[in-house]
């Protein structure tokens, strides 16, 4: 914390990190519960997300409005200035992260009376559980400015890629083996892939937590290891 | 623009726009060229829509840093400081646009040597061209500061929705017509998701001109007709 008498300001940044944190739990319940949603097959729950996304969203703005006021009227010095910035950046990441748990919870609605076999939906889950740990560790990060916790999160997001690139493959697989699962793994690789893209929030957020500790910026190459768009399943002869 | 004297002040707010019109040009080549390498197959204009999605990363990343320190330097008031939060906000936007168009370009590369019928690749790029006017009008209406045409290009997002959700439905139907196209239509469903969201993102510029000549934000509901995440083909009996 920069050294100047405990002032209104000082609320002001208390207070923003107190909504980051907020807007930070309410990201993960998101997760959760899609994911939920999506492995139970459970309507209501999926429209619980849906709906409540929208305070999400609602709650980004506030933040990145008080942001700006903050600025604009106690004119920050460095260190000030980037708990500021940070703010914004990760309400930024966090309401993406919703959005992308609300399109999960719509393809539970869509799925629903489909020929859902669960060993498909397995590796979502699975893929979803890594996720989950890296968007808690990273929100954690933050709270306690704890660079060396966000650098760990950070190293590890080739690891969600990994599983995704393989999610990817055996999806295409099944589908090529019983067009019965067609509409469903389609719906599957998305929600897939938005739990890929969670991921690489997170990562975007232990960047940023990284640039409040140290006011670096981390060098622009990520350990990426996702090559799903890369990858093609030939139809088997 | 608002009522002072010419300064230095306005020197920022120019250049500030100008690198945001010059960002908006860089996007539109991107989603442009790589819809192209797309339907035509050209591997080299996807690997240079790739690399040329660098620079416009780092675009985003000085916008924001300018549009800061303006506002920390300046406290500038209500207009000016709508300009430059919609800079931001604005360039935010242009940022993802390009890593979705770099995110097209590296199925171009995973489809090279697959079966690849060009009424399959059709859908994709009607449905493109449309959202490339829809980007361009908005930036047009950005560097106009021209509401009505925002606003023109606000109503429209519906029509690439509807789009998209029927060619949803069509690659899937082809999928289960015939196994050996499931690999080429999951990129391009993929690549048609790329699409739709780059169309959000020009709605979302939409909503930041409407804001910046009115100072109002937008009701929430937007006119969005993309029921593609409830949509599901039922496999033919």
């Amino acid at each position: 914390m920069p050294e100047h008498i405990v002032t209104s300001f000082d609320i002001d940044l208390k207070e923003l990190s107190r909504r980051v944190v907020e807007m930070g739990g309410q990201a993960e319940r998101l997760v959760a519960d899609s994911v939920e949603a999506l492995v139970k097959r459970d309507s209501e729950l999926a429209q619980k997300v849906i709906v409540l996304d929208g305070p999400v969203d609602l709650l980004q703005r506030e933040i990145e409005e008080k942001a700006i006021l903050t600025i604009a009227r106690r004119q920050p010095l460095a260190g000030d200035l980037r708990e500021i910035v940070a703010a914004m950046r990760i309400a930024n990441d966090l309401e993406r992260i919703g959005d992308l748990a609300k399109n999960t919870a719509k393809r539970v609605l869509a799925l629903t009376g489909e020929f859902h076999p669960q060993k498909l939906v397995r590796g979502v889950e699975h893929m979803s559980s890594l996720v989950q740990e890296q968007l808690k560790e990273v929100l954690d990060a933050y709270a306690g400015r704890d660079d060396a916790r966000a650098l760990d999160v950070w190293r590890r997001d080739g690891q969600v890629d990994v599983l995704y690139t393989s999610l990817f493959r055996e999806l295409l697989t099944y589908m090529m083996e019983d067009p019965r699962n067609i509409s469903l793994c389609t719906h599957l690789l998305f929600c897939a892939k938005n739990i890929e893209r969670i991921g690489d929030h997170a990562t975007n957020v232990a960047e940023t937590v990284h640039y409040l500790a140290t006011g670096q910026q981390l060098a622009d190459e990520r350990p990426k290891q996702d090559t799903s768009s890369l990858t093609s399943v030939p139809f088997p002869a």
